[in-house]
């Protein structure tokens, strides 16, 4: 596609996007749902890491990883390469343990566990996401494919890449939206102010996403364009 | 992009999924919910159409809209663009009257109104969908934009068009999250065929926008090569 915008400017707004995200997540499960914990007799601290990680982790981080790398550094391809996959095995790896305390504070609290749809969607990106990393690792960086196969494999690398991104996005949403929707059962107001910093969290998380695709579609000013290009 | 793929045959899928889609949302609010009706004393029957006419109306039908008219069928440029305008404007008016079902039903039940994130973001959705609609009507079908207008909109157009229909189809994922969360909360089996169904229609419907865009971006068999491409 290759929008005609300068993707490093994009880049911008998807950083502010993630401070905003990330210091928003923070002071909602700090400072309104009382902290985080790895172990603890309040089971509530320990689901508070799961949101925390998961939009910190796979959200903002996997993002960065998908974009920062490929269109707003001036590094060299091998580099670029490189970071791309580090940053996303970070984003992998703290969704991996934000799904696990997820089901930690279920078994704990002895809540059902993968009966609600944020679950089964949330079980579909880890693997989805992790299928694109291992194939993304053996055939763009180690063995590495033949060049026939690199070709053929990048452009749907970076689509199956969108498609798994906006349904981890997408997800994060239904996330908030389910754990409000259970407070909110529980009592906490509909209009107050920790349901609007939640929903308004959801919101800034998919216009980060918005952001991200849209930087991803976009001309990169140093793109190699002797090499096969990106989209 | 235009991946290498036949949109036509893409298209059969989109079309076996729309019919699945529809049917389980009838089959949820008719035969678990008690029915449809416009106006009744049991006020659960008038929120039954918002589901119904949200996923076959926005999300179904404005999918084939999308998609059918320029990619599956071997007619002339101006009647894919008259199917496209007409079938886009029957799912708006659909999903008007499916937001106004959902708003009269709390109005009536004394529940309260926009409070939810699915209630922001389907605000959101739908005023997109109509800005696009009017824009898409004036610039492309009349009075009609210059030719450069017309040229530097297309692209715009489509990639808008893109992303207000993944907003609608991760909302009405959200819509059957929301409900669904509630009606457990008053006693359905976490486990049962209801809840079931429900979240296998989210995922039929998740799956249908996918395969819808996997269409758009694929190359139509007959496409007109000399006028600008849709994409």
């Amino acid at each position: 596609m290759g929008l005609e915008i300068n993707a490093v400017y994009l880049s911008y707004v998807v950083h502010v996007l993630a401070v905003a995200g990330a210091v928003m997540v923070l002071v909602w499960n700090i400072h309104f749902r009382g902290g985080l914990a790895w172990e603890s007799s309040n089971k509530n601290l320990i689901f508070n890491v799961h949101p925390v990680l998961m939009l910190i982790g796979l959200v903002i981080m996997g993002g960065e990883a998908a974009i920062v790398s490929y269109k707003a550094l001036p590094f060299k391809k091998a580099e670029k390469k490189l970071i791309h996959l580090i940053l996303h095995a970070i984003a992998l790896i703290l969704g991996i343990i934000g799904i696990y305390m997820a089901f930690k504070n279920h078994n704990e609290s002895g809540l059902a566990n993968l009966y609600s749809l944020h679950s089964w969607i949330g079980i579909g990106v880890i693997v989805l996401y992790g299928v694109q990393w291992i194939y993304g690792f053996l055939v763009f960086f180690y063995p590495g494919g033949t060049g026939d196969l690199r070709k053929e494999s990048l452009p749907w690398h970076v689509l199956f890449g969108m498609f798994v991104y906006i349904l981890a996005v997408a997800n994060s949403a239904l996330g908030f939206l389910e754990k409000l929707t259970f407070l909110e059962s529980s009592g906490i107001d509909k209009y107050g102010s920790e349901a609007f910093l939640v929903n308004f969290t959801a919101i800034i998380a998919v216009l980060y996403g918005t952001f991200v695709l849209l930087t991803a579609l976009s001309r990169a000013p140093a793109e190699d364009h002797h090499s096969y290009s990106a989209i």
